[in-house]
């Protein structure tokens, strides 16, 4: 019960936060006429009532390192980890106009809401995807500032600063040769797609939440790299996962349009196995077809799974998470990490291991 | 000679810390693949060899502010100078995207450049597009991490933070206004029309500099204040004049195409008020035409000089520079500035008033 008391209560302070800084903000826009105010609140609505992992990862890892770091840096850790959702949502936010999307989780994200308020469709969707692209950068503004005004010691927020910049150059990196993919301007062989996969997923979602934890905790770079390290690894895992689940999991569960990864022609782990198989003969035909049908949904998916992708990508998965177990088990045994700092790590993993959406 | 040696001095500091800051993000973006690392190139070949109006400004009001500081602080003057060129450079990158400009001055801006390196057009186009918002980011995020790492006392970072914040967050309500304009979403009034000029242009063109160089060199909040005022004011006159030269200046001496503005149909403070005259009804059948011939721009230059909307613009930019020159007389009556700052900002005003392209 009590943990649960404490995730709940966890929540609530990063929620707070979170809506303090868009009400701060929204408030702030009302000078520069109604548009721009409402394109705040349009945000708020939008980045908030998430389920908040990155921030919440956050805070695990920090109370693991530092059990007895007062209420005054609580708020500061609360704040770092309110604007690394913010930076979360303003990568969503460019993904989106990247990618043309006007949908996440099934309902309409920011364009798409921004597209549907207006009157004639071309104006519309510009008007959406310029203030969509807008908003990005404010919120990326205001993720950095947020960092480079943590009230810690110099050489924390210095430590910060060169986390969070080579956050937003790695993750970037990323997308951009996702985006090279898609176009096919880059060769989609495996080493890049993963590679790809930890820049663009991994470094963010993960590592920086973990280091973010280590700099506020004012733990030892050994163990920032530690963390640095067991975040690539179960980024990529995770991010492994998301393609099999696409494919091969319950549309269901996992909220996204099954086949839909298959019908954008997306460029996966699973894919880059397939490419190097002679079923791919069979499966390049219908691969990126936006009417892919269910039935050749399913034809497909059984296609990569007789290949040998679907054991192959699981096998990946599996490598991961043995990696970062690996790096724990060191660190249990030269004590460069607590017993709460493993246990912690190690539940993430587990609930990593274990997921099915 | 003295005064042409130290403008060419400066110029080639600015440079020289350009150049250096493309340097080392090119050498590091190697780590990620050969197109991150040539979309650093590219954006460091359109970025540098510019005018550098904005860092310019920043030194000379920072020299006649401090005429005594050290040589280590003018590393730092220099360096925050570059963060603005690159601020300016990430906005004009965004703005092309919105605007889906190819060109800019006659020559292919970075997305013309990165769209034409390519195979297939419309991926190419994408790619150029998507590479372009990446490089806006990242240079986004350079220019406030430039900022918040700038080796001044803790007062003087939390004024050059709050200062890029107000900066960023004017600036983009200033093109989500100019955005709602062209998209018909904001009603293109002539108050609307001034503040989206002022918010879009003067405050980080003319303002940020200003400021920045009023805190780099201790000065009061009172000067800032006079700074940020008479920056806006000679931004929003250089803003219209940009207009009216559009329209009726030199194309040869402008290098913009010739009545680009009319084709495009852009809300500026001149079409608002041809709006309000009885020769609206003339200017608006051919008003936003892509097809605009020569000849029908010069019939609607003429329309547009008959109603009053040239003179009435002319008023506006005089009634500008008055402002900004009573702030100065004023501020030199009350020795709330030096002679040599006095006669730093009377130079540029009588650049601003006197420019024909």
């Amino acid at each position: 019960m009590t943990a649960i008391a404490t995730q709940d209560e966890q929540g609530i302070r990063i929620e707070e936060a979170l809506r303090l800084r868009f009400a701060e903000r929204s408030t702030a826009a009302e000078a520069y006429g109604e548009p721009f105010a409402g394109l705040w609140r349009s945000a708020a609505a939008h980045a908030t009532g998430g389920k908040l992992i990155r921030p919440r990862l956050l805070l695990d890892i920090h109370r693991a390192l530092s059990p007895d770091s007062r209420r005054r840096d609580a708020d500061t850790v609360v704040g770092i980890a309110a604007e690394i959702e913010l930076l979360h949502y303003a990568f969503l936010l460019h993904d989106d106009v990247i990618d043309g999307d006007l949908y996440r989780r099934r309902r309409p994200n920011l364009i798409g809401t921004l597209a549907h308020d207006g009157g004639a469709a071309d104006d519309d969707l510009h008007w959406a995807r310029s203030s969509a692209i807008l908003m990005g950068d404010l919120l990326l503004a205001t993720a950095v500032l947020g960092f480079a005004r943590a009230r810690v010691s110099t050489s924390a927020r210095m430590r910060l600063l060169d986390l969070i910049e080579h956050t937003i150059v790695e993750t970037v990196a990323g997308e951009h040769i996702d985006v090279g993919l898609a176009d096919g301007v880059i060769v989609p062989d495996l080493r890049t797609i993963l590679a790809m996969s930890t820049y663009k997923t991994a470094t963010y979602s993960f590592s920086l939440p973990l280091r973010a934890a280590a700099v506020l905790a004012d733990a030892s770079v050994e163990v920032e790299e530690d963390l640095s390290a067991i975040g690539r690894h179960l980024g990529l895992a995770f991010q492994l996962q998301d393609d099999l689940l696409c494919i091969f999991g319950d549309a269901e569960a996992h909220g996204k349009d099954p086949f839909s990864d298959l019908r954008e022609g997306k460029e996966t782990a699973i894919i880059a196995y397939a490419r190097m198989t002679t079923a791919w003969s069979k499966v390049a035909p219908r691969f990126g077809s936006a009417d892919l049908s269910a039935d050749e949904g399913m034809h497909l998916r059984g296609l990569l799974r007789e290949c040998g992708a679907e054991g192959f990508v699981q096998s990946l998965v599996l490598d991961e998470l043995a990696a970062a177990s690996e790096i724990l088990t060191a660190a249990e045994e030269t004590r460069t990490m607590s017993g709460d700092v493993v246990t912690c790590l190690r539940t993430l993993l587990a609930r990593v291991e274990g997921r099915r959406s």
